[in-house]
């Protein structure tokens, strides 16, 4: 048999991490910031009558005009300035696709959302991470001076930020965008649990590009569909670099559906927001435990115990988190999403239960520790 | 307002052709080789069936094990010798992605689809394209030739072909798949209708990679699923260029659905394959017209009249067909889907229409026209 030709695969592609593992089979899924709570009986039944009799035959509006107008209209934007696909990451790669490449950077945050590097790497680009602050917040100045010393064609900002749930105020996105000889990707995936979005840049802006996903409060993370809003000579050009079929028919159905009953989701985003705030006054609550604050429908937390040890621990008690620790900064830190009231109580426990036994067992991490956050 | 950065929108990026013009509004879709028959009840219900109740909020499987393992048992591969993603332009991207990129060459069949060299230049890779021969066949010697004279990284052949619905035999593929120091990307988006597959290819070699779509006889062009087979280790390294949840659950439950069912679909294909050859007899039976044998579920034809005007003529007559007649080996032809035998009746009194109007309006090209098929 003629041998596969591992020389014909790209040298940058050979490097970048295959991510084809499979999720643990656990309860509770605290892991991905999906939303887990249930849907609204009405989103439900318009989202199941709007796919119900599909015909998948044709291929999609080229365009798919009526699926732009609703996104235009939800972000109140201009139609031409909207560019959509298969999820946020999807729109990750065509960004870094388009805008960098060999002997082009694009600065990202770090400890940050790892497929910012990867999409650059896959484009050719040199991912270049600009490191938060010792507390976690961005560290405004020091993005200013590698714009100045690098002088990126891209710049990806998380806000509000992932892993740390941080929201970076508009004036500071403002300083960003005027010094940025390219552009600056805003990442929004969480916007709606922050009650603050860089819409209003795209006015001022013409290199400012807004990411947004219908999966976290859109609650729709399994259908695949995320959205650019920027200049529209900015997206016609983006655009050039993106198959004429993005999405499938009967995402864009369910996507239309979901617009229309925004204001349903919206009173779940609220209900979420304030289950994160009683959440996180019952973490700090727990001895050893310090949280920092979100403007997510996350929380990310220290304990005294190694964090890997500890994600174990709780997958065991049935509860899956995230564990960044191996990111210097997030040592002995865990993200974990806002579930239901329900999975939360069940999540504290299993919590307290690992954090006590590991007293017990003297697995409690001492030396090295960086210092905890305020909240 | 700042202005958009355009100088740091990539430069090969600034050429490609942004694709997104709308449709024209007719009655009847020649134009894309969809497949319009109407599905049979049970299929329908399957697939209605398989959305009704999808549960949209958690990102789907990582890996799709499901979904991986019906298309290996639909193609007698192995789970982990299949890629998916977003229809076959997505897989397209992915492989050009993976396997060319800078100071890298693809070689492509001209006239050919459109969105190879669309994907190489995306990658920053250099697209060749090899000529089919006047008669509209690939020319095997001159692919032969060409991978000893530029060693590519990627080779891209449509079996059977489009525009032309030619079929290459498996001999000449072996010489291709023998010669190339890189991989062969076999697409076999008709495969269906050809009764052929170059799938026993993939027990001899580890650089043959066979593309395959949903969008065909599958008939869910709008819901968006291609697929790639080929060696695991080769499939492993490709996925590396690929996010973690390229298809979104309504397509895979869809498709599941679809592929359940999929002895119902192979009895269409046999339907449309009859009335292929059906309307290539009365096709040719018009005076002035020759066509070309398919293996498809299209028909290459050549008339005396100028191919834009005639699909002009055709459109206000509400068919749509296809134009590909800028390529000089293409001049007078145009591309006609099969359509329902009502649509193909329609078709053909309008292209009478056309061509006897155009006889009293001196319309027929007469000089500089090229050598017509024997069919």
């Amino acid at each position: 048999m003629k041998p596969v030709p591992l020389d014909a695969i790209r040298p940058e592609v050979g490097e970048l991490a295959p991510d084809i593992g499979s999720r643990p089979d656990v309860p509770i899924y605290l892991d991905w910031n999906e939303s887990r709570w249930p849907l609204p009986e009405r989103v439900l039944s318009a989202m199941a009558d709007a796919v119900a009799g599909t015909d998948a035959r044709p291929y999609p509006d080229r365009g798919y005009p009526a699926v732009r107008e609703a996104i235009a209209a939800l972000a109140d934007w201009t139609p031409d300035g909207v560019a959509f696909g298969n999820g946020g990451d999807d729109m990750l790669e065509l960004i870094a696709l388009a805008t960098t490449g060999a002997g082009r950077r694009a600065l990202y945050p770090s400890p940050g959302f790892s497929m910012y590097p990867w999409a650059v790497r896959l484009a050719g680009g040199e991912p270049s991470a600009v490191s938060l602050g010792d507390d976690l917040a961005y560290d405004v100045p020091a993005f200013l001076r590698r714009i100045e010393s690098e002088q990126p064609s891209l710049i990806f900002i998380t806000n509000p930020h992932n892993p740390t749930g941080q929201l970076l105020p508009l004036g500071a996105l403002r300083e960003v965008a005027a010094a940025a000889p390219g552009f600056v990707l805003v990442d929004e995936a969480y916007h709606e649990f922050s009650g603050q979005t860089a819409r209003p840049l795209l006015d001022e802006f013409g290199n400012v590009i807004v990411l947004r996903t219908f999966s976290k409060a859109m609650a729709m993370a399994g259908a695949r569909l995320g959205y650019l809003l920027g200049a529209p000579e900015a997206i016609f050009n983006i655009r050039r670099a993106q198959p004429p079929f993005p999405v499938g028919v009967y995402t864009c159905r369910a996507a239309s559906a979901v617009m229309r009953q925004r204001d349903a989701l919206l009173e779940m985003t609220v209900k979420i927001t304030a289950e994160r705030e009683s959440l996180a006054a019952r973490l700090a609550a727990v001895s050893g435990v310090s949280v920092w604050p979100s403007h997510t429908n996350f929380l990310l937390f220290r304990t005294p115990m190694e964090s890997t040890v500890l994600a174990r621990r709780l997958l065991d008690r049935g509860v899956a988190l995230r564990d960044f620790s191996r990111h210097p900064l997030l040592q002995g830190t865990l993200r974990v999403t806002v579930g239901t009231p329900e999975e939360n109580v069940i999540f504290l426990d299993a919590l307290a239960d690992s954090l006590s036994s590991a007293v017990e067992d003297s697995e409690l991490q001492v030396a090295g520790m960086p210092e905890s956050p305020v909240a």
